[in-house]
């Protein structure tokens, strides 16, 4: 099956496609730039879903549901939000078909026009502050704390699977405060949230930081973003939270009445990440071989394959394996298939990203042991099968912190301090990566640098350091260095 | 507060709104026949979601996503469904907005028409076996045992708030097999599913049996259902599992290799609960009071709260209790709140349907002992503090079982036998419920007692006993009784 991956070196962008296709996780649809997400690629979001789901439970958020739709006069409430990014969009201005009159088939009826077009929702804030005005009336009202699970629809020309598609699931949060501190916090609250889940759970490392005015989400004051890079040396935005200040809130004229009984606008925040992180995630750990899912998020964690083929005696004690494995927590399956050799099951599940392999054979039961292979290194070594639960979870805690380590190590390696233009434009062609270097804060050189490059800042850190410099464009005097790449 | 909520003698239907927006369940929305889930009204679904989706998955279903939109062209394919419901739909004709050269606002981009419009589903066979196509070849693809969890779309004109809503969530399964037979049991699996979880879960008693042709689902062969039976005497269709033949392999043309290498089409099942369960189990339940859950879906089990009001001592108390409880999987919450007496705070829990209270006071703690409200029966008891986990989760059991009872015993004598037209409209208009009376088979008939008297067939009993009789309206022979109801 390998085989039929392209190879990384060869074609980036090609491999990626490959890989998504032959471990079965995505597949195109009749829909052009909607995808279907198949079993084996739904199952890793649904892993996603449920520690996010947690992490943001943990941190005093409950999940309501807000229609799909919103009236098209609501997204011309926020001048910037509408400028920003509300016009690819899908747009329902009929409610009712009706029996071809003219021959077979179905057609819309012209008496079914709407009134008013409804927007299949791109995002959430304008349907979500139009409701909140009927919910707040006084600080003790505040804060609300409010997550959905939902699809969105951007209507997006160039298309690639989980990374950017017309239809995507996501969550997005959208959260109401007394104060501008208390909004603050809370954005910054959710940021550390998705980079302690890129960390910890994607193994995927991120910088945590801040956007660029240019780069803000359209109608936030500030917009904090965690950034990935992938293996091909582009950038990937990850996950972004944005303290909106009061610009909803004047938009939907959402008041309160303070502790002081005086009445002010109401703070927010909004922030979200969606089915890209399953890009991402793919991005990061992947080879020419197939998928490699770190442990955490991999719906089968341990796969147990029977040599050459499943019989009573192996099974038997495959039973017994996996009933210590589940006891540790561990996800397990046995390969019952008789048919398939297991060269072929081995490549398969290699495909497939499965972290841990165990090959149980004759010689292994009359030895006592097994046979475990990794999918991160593809090394192998034989296991004493007594407390072989133990020695599983260990080993995937160690796949786990492997593969943090190494994609830290890829990202240290591909990011470069540059202090001029010429060798900003060497390195991104030819090493790619984060680069580190000087801007003097204005639009105008971020936009001149991208035109000039296609590199755009992905974020100012938020362990920038206070340094002196030059810009690269510009040459006028910086502050502090911010970090430029190419990204998806 | 329970003074707001009308009685349901007086009006039943505004006595479900009442509830409904006082337990804070819902909201409308902006979008015409669109509701906001609120948290508390999302909590429920999630719990629902959470047991089903354990349910499916222990019957061997894995989930997946498939697109939202439709093409049109697509629902014309098979004949049955299009005529059956897919009219009422929303429709997107156009992909983008600019802004208005007219004045101030967006306007729908009159050069982005697409060339098929996109129909937001209103149920996934089209798109979802128009997919499958290319995803079966041979009998050792199948079966494909999917879930999906969405939303869907149907433009109702008459809505209320979880029973009929243009938006509702819902999941689908779409099965696909390699027999007729296997086809059929798995439908009956999931009708089995269903029924179990409506009793156990919902404590909601239902009537399994079979739909005639005239209420099947558009495109199936054989529809089966589970039907409760409302306060009001209504029926509500709770849950729908399909037997589609080879229908929709046949409009898609998704044909397989058997065992025996020859082409065959593929059989199907789809089936369906959706958000109108929360809606079910309100109305089950539910008394002047205000909402009752059944503690299995309540997503608070137990609320402590301390009398007169909380301070250091009663709440270290009140900490020890949450521990204690939440060992026993208990999901509790303390009220800490300083300002609103006790007896509000009762009566906005009883409203909520929290149940079970417990009054912590310092009587209580001198005596060792707890008060704790049922709000099932709204009797309450002093019960000594130690062991207290065990007690309370005893008592839950009590009152989930006593819900089921309760409902049970409603249904029981709301149920009666009939022979003749006349005493069928007396006991419709009067008493209500279920009516099990003699069908002579026809859709003819049915469609004359639905006119006459507005009540349809919700079902043909899975346990029906052969009887011969006389049809009550053409006065042709009948074989066995039927079920009549007015519903929801």
């Amino acid at each position: 099956m390998a085989k039929e991956i392209t190879p990384r070196s060869e074609n980036y962008s090609q491999w990626y496609l490959d890989i998504v296709k032959k471990a079965d996780l995505a597949d195109n649809s009749a829909v052009r730039g909607c995808m279907v997400i198949k079993p084996s690629g739904y199952a890793i979001w649904e892993n996603m879903k449920a520690q996010l789901d947690k992490m943001f439970k943990d941190t005093g958020h409950v999940n309501a549901y807000f229609p799909l739709f919103i009236p098209k006069s609501f997204l011309s409430k926020e001048a910037d939000h509408v400028e920003g990014f509300a016009k690819e969009c899908a747009v329902v201005t009929h409610h009712r078909l009706m029996n071809n009159p003219n021959g077979p088939g179905v057609v819309v009826d012209p008496e079914a026009k709407l009134e008013e077009e409804l927007i299949v929702r791109p995002t959430s804030e304008t349907i979500i502050w139009n409701t909140y005005r009927d919910w707040i009336q006084s600080y003790r009202d505040l804060p609300l704390l409010i997550n959905q699970w939902a699809n969105v629809v951007r209507w997006e020309l160039r298309t690639r699977p989980f990374l950017r598609t017309a239809e995507f699931l996501w969550q997005e949060g959208h959260t109401a405060h007394a104060s501008k501190k208390e909004a603050e916090e809370e954005a910054a609250i959710i940021h550390e949230v998705y980079a302690r889940f890129a960390e910890d759970y994607m193994a995927m490392p991120v910088v945590k930081g801040r956007k660029t005015a240019n780069e803000r989400f359209a109608g936030a004051e500030e917009t904090y973003t965690i950034e990935a890079l992938m293996q091909d040396g582009k950038a990937l935005q990850a996950g972004t939270s944005h303290f909106l200040g009061q610009n909803f809130a004047k938009a939907f004229d959402v008041k309160y009445l303070t502790e002081a009984n005086k009445e002010d606008f109401v703070w927010a925040t909004s922030w979200g990440v969606s089915t890209r992180l399953v890009g991402g995630m793919i991005m990061t750990h992947s080879d020419d071989e197939g998928l490699v899912l770190p442990p955490r998020l991999a719906p089968i964690q341990v796969v147990i394959v029977p040599i050459p083929k499943p019989n009573g005696e192996l099974l038997e004690v495959a039973d017994k394996i996996v009933a210590e494995l589940q006891s540790h927590g561990i996800r397990v399956k046995v390969d019952k298939d008789k048919k398939k050799r297991p060269g072929f099951k081995f490549a398969e599940y290699e495909m497939r990203g499965v972290p841990v392999r165990l090959g149980l054979g004759k010689r292994d039961l009359e030895n006592n042991t097994i046979e475990v292979a990794r999918r991160d290194t593809k090394t192998k070594e034989q296991l004493p099968l007594e407390n072989l639960g133990a020695q599983i979870e260990k080993l995937l805690e160690d796949i786990q912190n492997n593969l943090l380590q190494r994609a830290k190590d890829f990202r240290s390696e591909r990011t470069t301090v540059v202090d001029d233009l010429d060798t900003f434009k060497e390195i991104l062609e030819n090493k790619g990566g984060f680069i580190s270097a000087h801007w003097d804060g204005t639009t105008e050189s971020e936009l001149k640098m991208k035109e000039l490059t296609t590199a755009t800042i992905r974020c100012i850190p938020n362990d920038q350091e206070a340094e002196s410099g030059k810009d690269l464009v510009t040459g006028k005097e910086s502050k502090g260095r911010v970090l430029f790449a190419k990204a998806y």
